[in-house]
């Protein structure tokens, strides 16, 4: 029975978006169309709109369905050269000017809110940032289902966040923005969405991301996060208690409930993640999102850890359905393999 | 009983596509993952391309996949300003020089194929065109599945195909290439797809795209598509039979098995969808991709149908499950309206 602890990079399908994408099948329409069927399929597509709004408290605001984060920060931040910083996800750095200082607690500073970009909690280390009022754009790709967020509330003109972070289905994602925010198409054609994202939408697709954010939003509100921070940090004190020379990033700052990234200088990340593979647990070395390439956690670096340290980190991140016999049996397993790791360095 | 005759905008999900979308949930791995649950994402949708490298005779070329042609053409058009006919669709027109002319029967001639793009079939007339070899770009987004279509046979540098346009679900699409063709992202990060469109996978979308590819393969090889085409004419024949001023565009020329485009001078073709959808069938008016926006067909203006014509068109579009009965069926229900509308007009 195997263990799946890297839920930041994507989840498993929650029930309710299986549900509501298996009920989406039977609705036929292109949701362009004016006949009923295709009003079928628009009312779809307006109730997951609806569903989102609610669960990212962004009532009133406008929401753009995308084919998920990757798109929505070309979309956002593509041609604008905004102020950012190099702990940013891979989609976010594509565009922006990584000019913005990291401490070493990760935290990052923001001279110009209106013209940054600024992460709500990083996909590595969990760790959770303080948005400065203004802000142009935010990732809250990883923060969306995890924390209480209210888009209404951040006082961000635009968030990216993804579906497949919160058990709805991989490639379906929106922009939040602001009411009339001025946004150009760079995909142009029918005039989808308001004229700033044209194509057929992925109807089935973002049924599930609606029924997902929908649940989602009840387990923040039902405290399904609190316990599985619990777990998180039962995982945590286990692991410190006997790892030698392991440290523990953004242990002491606010973070994910569910995320957990430690470096084990000299022993690399790959090397781990394909250990604990074979033991039976699904983790991750760095970002998920690089196509296979493993390299130095480009976070780690950027918050002044040297480059075995970044090399060597791991990160473990939880769910809402992660038991307590998960977390100790991947500690066992990592212990020992930890155990073997200084055996051989010595 | 509803009779849905819009195959051209969207088409029913298929059987084959249904079952591998539900497979596909159980696999909660993101396909950049190494472990052995990223291994089963990234399978999937490798399963998925050999489907339909296979069904589109594209073996050995390049195989990118975005979220519909719509993205596609933004993909393989934006900044290279090629020329196009204004037969092409909207999400092609937002790219290309509108200089290449339109025959009265709807045919383009094209002097710089290698600068050049020109789609295969019509969405609204069904019209094929014959594409000059070395052409940049072919919106193949209609041929595909309808008709037999091999890449390699084509000649063409890069085409555009969409998965619900054959039985695949709405929001998945891709670009196929020469392999090694020299393609610029536009959405960038982890790199998937070779760098050319990064963003985590639609993996439950792609093997839906799969599937249905596949099956619409062996459809065309088990002549579905010569019985619909009978259908189609059965239906013309009907409507020719009694309708006093209706047009039947493209009528002797090479198209679509499915299509039927047919303009009655001075019946808004709007007004036609309403009191069809009214009577229980679902048609459209021009192409069905404008958001609900009805105007006259720019393509029967490029073909040189004055306003008033351009304006009247409808186009009623079979799939591979329409009956006998469904035609005949809408065939009584269009002429008792036409009969009416000519009654008013009189």
């Amino acid at each position: 029975m195997r263990v799946y602890l890297d839920h930041n990079a994507t989840t498993p399908l929650r029930a309710e978006a299986r549900a509501a994408m298996i009920a989406a099948m039977d609705v036929c329409g292109n949701p362009s169309s004016v006949h009923a069927e295709g009003r079928a399929a628009k009312a779809l597509i307006e109730k997951a709109r609806a569903q989102i709004a609610a669960a990212f408290g962004a009532d009133g605001a406008d929401i753009v369905f995308t084919s998920g984060s990757t798109e929505g920060a070309a979309l956002t931040l593509a041609g604008r050269d905004l102020h950012g910083a190099a702990i940013e996800h891979d989609a976010v750095r594509s565009w922006i000017s990584e000019d913005l200082p990291v401490s070493s607690d990760g935290l990052v500073a923001v001279d110009h809110p209106e013209r940054s970009t600024l992460q709500l909690a990083n996909s590595e280390t969990g760790i959770v940032q303080d948005l400065p009022q203004g802000l142009a754009v935010t990732d809250a790709t990883q923060a969306f289902g995890k924390l209480p967020v209210a888009f209404n509330w951040l006082g961000v003109e635009m968030a990216l966040i993804s579906a497949h972070k919160l058990g709805g289905p991989k490639g379906v994602g929106a922009v939040v923005m602001r009411r009339g925010t001025d946004l150009a198409a760079q995909i142009k054609g029918g005039g989808q969405e308001m004229g700033r994202r044209s194509g057929t939408e992925n109807v089935i697709g973002i049924a599930g991301f609606g029924a997902a954010a929908e649940t989602a939003g009840r387990d923040l509100a039902d405290g399904v996060w609190e316990r599985v921070a619990k777990l998180r940090n039962i995982l945590e004190k286990a692991l410190e208690a006997d790892a030698k020379s392991t440290i523990f990033v953004g242990k002491d700052l606010v973070r994910l409930p569910n995320t957990l990234c430690l470096a084990t200088p000299g022993w690399k990340g790959e090397t781990q993640v394909m250990q604990m593979d074979l033991a039976g647990f699904a983790i991750s070395a760095g970002s998920a999102c690089s196509s296979g390439k493993v390299r130095a956690s480009a976070v780690l670096r950027a918050m002044g850890y040297d480059e075995a340290t970044a090399s060597s980190a791991i990160r473990v991140s939880l769910g809402p359905e992660t038991t307590e016999t998960d977390v100790l049996r991947f500690a066992e397993a990592w212990l020992g393999k930890e155990k073997k790791h200084r055996a051989r360095a010595a």
